[in-house]
């Protein structure tokens, strides 16, 4: 069996404010592309397919189109199930009628106990639940993910076909795998994740949730990390799908190429406006800007913003310097602080006249 | 072509705060009971499936539960459009898998002219839509609903077959229909309205929209009505569905029970207390109380929320009688003012102890 492993899409999802949509759209068509091109058997979706429980409508429209490209259109088998960031009950919706095309999408803990049997494996859709869940299913007081698991697991392998392989489709925290700032921490107190022990028994184990390909080390359990990168601290992390062959026992790694990159852009003010500098750059980019200059600039961001239309945010490789006169305000007059202030922002003296509204100013402020 | 014709379920919709799930559930399952028993060949749901763009999520599930009990376990045929309290977009997911099993659900205009053809009718679904979306689909300066449907219809005609039987599947305010309180208006400005004579060529009309099944009389043109009673103004209306057959020609009115009726309950306070009288009473009815009293009754509504637990509201019969000192306030000393409010709530004189720390509160009070 040879399928693509993919998840977390956060259809919907918003970057420090910036429209993700239309990003997200072209990364599923490469996805789509990389299926068919690989001929790959079956598409695997490990959860959190949209960003929120009750997407924007503009996110429906979206996801709705690349299933049915995918499923209905291409008839490609896909597996999918809820992830914590997906609400399994709207998701859910449509779902009995998907199974005639082979798109099994599960958002209930039950439905993990059947498994969907495609050419010579069995895969097991467990989607993201809460302890809770556990405990009403199993008539068990379950305290922890651990101990849900424990049971869910157990109950999972008694339905093993020995005679088949076995793929685990699931969307948690697996011990000792590392974070990065997109994703959202499931439960507190460290009771969230899962010994990788327990899912030793899979060929093969497709996990959902954290957003890097590499948060685990481990040979038969992997996430695939998200299709795009969310947040600056996956940066350096490189975004793709995985190509998993259970027969073979094989796993590839294939990268996607995102519309904007993220990256971090060191420069003075200077070289950012000079247009020798930019249009060698892609401005377009989603770009964290680290300011080599140490003088205070007035209107930053806006000018900044004018030719480079995504900005993360901007920091300093040095600190502010500011002139000494500010730092001694208080034995300052107020006439004085204003005309520092004002070359500070301008770099030019007041002139004369400019210096008589300011004492006209402070004075009637003064006599009120 | 025998069908059931229903319409405006608005899943999901409170009724004056009370929620009216429970009571949906129950008249859905009413609605899917007759068209076993009267082994229609489809069931046609004309709009408006819940009651706001985005419905909480147990409105979602309920929905989900009763058209796939409908379609899936009992294999009936349903033809449904989105009505304007539906988002089309959202409740278009999963809608290109449906088809599978003669579940059509059509949410944009274009789809109302590729009709749905079972046994010896033709099924022209038409979904409410905005006139934007015909000036959009036919390219045409369009002002209104009448002047898009003029165009629709003409291009619904078209595709007429002349051996089968036509039937319009839309929700839209036709003109000389009556309102009642509880569908959102469509339009303003007598724009919105559909002449009937535009919708005489089709052997049925199903409307949804209006919540009143005799909104309009005519011939071929049918608003179903809505399954239950969301106003106080629709409280004698009967509630129901029809069984149309376009064969034969004919339409029938089936009746539906509601779980809580609405009513209008006149009677003394005396009488609403006492068990005699409220035992033989639907005290769980949706209740619009005429008081027959005229005095200040204290803690009124708490008092017969606490017997009859769904009042809509509560008006007299009569103005409150009150006491002719009550009216003379100005010239009242604050120490009788309190003493006359007193009596009023309770029918009992101050005690002389009373009266006592009413002084004393009141002298306080002076001396602050």
């Amino acid at each position: 069996m040879r399928f693509l492993h993919t998840a977390d899409w956060h259809v919907g999802k918003k970057f420090n404010g910036y429209d993700l949509l239309a990003d997200q759209g072209k990364i599923l068509d490469q996805i789509t592309a990389i299926a068919l091109r690989e001929k790959v058997e079956a598409v695997v979706i490990a959860g959190d397919l949209y960003d929120r429980t009750v997407p924007p409508v503009e996110a429906v429209a979206l996801l709705n189109q690349k299933i049915q490209h995918l499923n209905l259109q291409e008839q490609l088998p896909v597996l999918a199930i809820s992830g914590n960031h997906d609400s399994g009950t709207r998701l859910a919706t449509g779902s009995p009628w998907y199974t005639q095309t082979d798109f099994y999408l599960h958002t209930n803990l039950e439905q993990a106990f059947t498994p969907v049997v495609l050419g010579d494996t069995q895969f097991f859709l467990l989607p993201y639940f809460e302890p809770i869940a556990a405990r009403l299913y199993f008539d068990e007081e379950v305290r922890s993910i651990q101990e849900a698991m424990e049971l869910v697991i157990a109950k999972i392998k008694s339905a093993f076909d020995p005679k088949l392989r076995h793929v685990l489709v699931t969307h948690f925290f697996v011990a000792g795998s590392l974070r990065s700032d997109s994703e959202t921490k499931i439960e507190v107190g460290g009771l969230d994740s899962v010994p990788a022990e327990l899912l030793a028994d899979f060929d093969y184990v497709a996990l959902g949730h954290l957003h890097g390909r590499n948060a685990l080390q481990h040979p038969t359990i992997q996430y695939s990390g998200s299709p795009l990168k969310f947040s600056l601290s996956e940066a350096h992390q490189e975004k793709g799908v995985f190509l998993v062959d259970t027969t073979a026992g094989t796993r590839h790694f294939i990268p996607l190429v995102p519309e904007h990159e993220v990256r971090i852009l060191e420069a003075s003010y200077e070289e950012l406006l000079d247009p020798v500098f930019y249009q060698n750059q892609q401005r377009e980019d989603f770009l964290q800007i680290k300011l080599t200059n140490r003088g205070v600039i007035p209107n930053l961001m806006n000018t900044l913003r004018g030719i480079y239309p995504r900005i993360l945010g901007l920091e300093r490789t040095a600190g502010i310097e500011r002139s000494t006169e500010i730092k001694q305000t208080e034995s300052q007059s107020p006439e004085q602080v204003m005309a520092d202030f004002f070359y500070e922002m301008t770099q030019e003296k007041l002139t004369k006249q400019q210096s008589q509204w300011l004492e006209d100013s402070l004075g009637a402020q003064n006599q009120e």
